[in-house]
């Protein structure tokens, strides 16, 4: 599951983070798109409470082999903006979201769930501005965000993936380092100054699958698990036996 | 959900069906890609059977609003080849499929879940008859399908779709006609004599949402129903109420 804002919504898209991990994950893992546009997590907080069943409610549900929450690109809007959550509240609430899933105590827990906290990219401030004046909802003069925002949130989320001892995969520094640590190289990897181009996508998704190698190998995409068995092993008049043996379907899902 | 066989199973990548179908209806429904390549409808009837969920495991999963069965690409391969299902098996399994979940008396009974059947597009026989030789596995000099093979059996999907009563894309035809019903200039949407290319997806994706539109608009995309509401209407202190309301989340699903 991947949960997070517009970084994600939008990621269905050819060559998004979610498309490359469909298709990596075929037969193996459902990626299920968490995406809400614009969202901090203040407001993702309650929403999360009734996309992740309870534990009471997982009857026959698919268990979440992977939680990825990519948040923090909206928190880190200026304060006075509508999407602003203040620097100390956006660390409880990703605390939060993560406890949710990791505390015995939680109504939501969830031993098996693996979490990794995708830290927000950093941002072109010239081509968002841009962004804003010509498309801006409505157009706007002044920008909402300034280049260090999402570079203390992103600090702040390592802090709190650390303290929580969660997995984190730092795109902030990725697309950093990437665009030669020069804000005007970032446009690559951007697609309007804040939201991620295909290369962008790529550097995340590649940084993603290292992550999961390094710390899950058991759900790397190369792991020989896969949804029933390929079928040049089912010629012949025992298909059936082949069909019903759950070791060769362990990813699969149930989930509709 | 997405039943087939690989022309399914690889819709996921860019440009594909699934990928496609998950973009347009992100937050509005999720695409659950049940594509297992080389399947024939035989081999699938088994797994059907675990894939979706049965009446009484169905507690808090979410309802399957749609479900695409686009099988006999590999059914009418020739006869004597492992995936060959002869003509009048393969309109039995296809009538099979939709009663389990058309068939009240079905322990897959979902009344309410649309049924569309996609009938098996048309091949290029040079096309498929060169990359066997070259990619077969093993290589191979002979062919392992003709022609008339899907047209036969597209023929029959629609007939089989029609007795059932449930809403059919031609897929053959869609493809033919494009092709100026020139067989050399099917390649077009092919990308190896059998599989599609982008542009042959595409095709089948607007005739897929075209029908849905006409069919079922009540689940068309442009339909305003979305999980959760716009961020820019989430400002203010009643943020809570807002993502409290069900009637602003229909299309949530806790899948997984």
């Amino acid at each position: 599951m991947l949960l997070g804002d517009s970084l994600t919504e939008r990621s269905a898209a050819p060559f998004g983070l979610s498309q490359l991990l469909s298709d990596a994950y075929i037969r193996k893992l459902d990626v299920v798109t968490r995406g809400f546009s614009g969202y901090n997590t203040q407001w993702i907080l309650p929403v999360f409470e009734k996309v992740l069943a309870k534990r009471n409610e997982r009857q026959n549900l698919a268990k979440i082999q992977l939680l990825t929450i990519w948040l923090g690109a909206n928190d880190a809007t200026l304060p006075g903006e509508a999407q602003h959550v203040p620097l100390e509240a956006f660390k409880e609430n990703l605390s939060k979201l993560i406890r949710m899933v990791k505390d015995p105590t939680s109504e939501w827990y969830s031993p098996e769930t693996r979490i990794i906290v995708l830290t927000p990219p950093p941002i072109n401030t010239a081509g968002w501005a841009e962004f804003l004046r010509v498309y801006g909802n409505p157009p706007r003069d002044t920008t909402d965000r300034v280049f260090d925002g999402p570079k203390t949130y992103a600090l702040a989320a390592k802090d709190v993936a650390q303290q929580e001892g969660v997995v984190v995969v730092d795109t902030w520094t990725l697309l950093w380092e990437a665009a030669g640590e020069k804000e005007e190289n970032l446009m690559k990897f951007l697609c309007d100054g804040l939201h991620l181009s295909s290369e962008g996508y790529k550097l995340v998704y590649d940084a993603l699958i290292e992550t999961i190698l390094r710390h899950y190998p058991e759900i790397h995409f190369d792991k020989p698990f896969m949804a029933y068995p390929a079928w040049t092993d089912l010629n012949g008049a025992n298909y059936m036996e082949k069909l019903k043996d759950s070791s060769v379907r362990k990813a699969e899902t149930k989930q509709s």
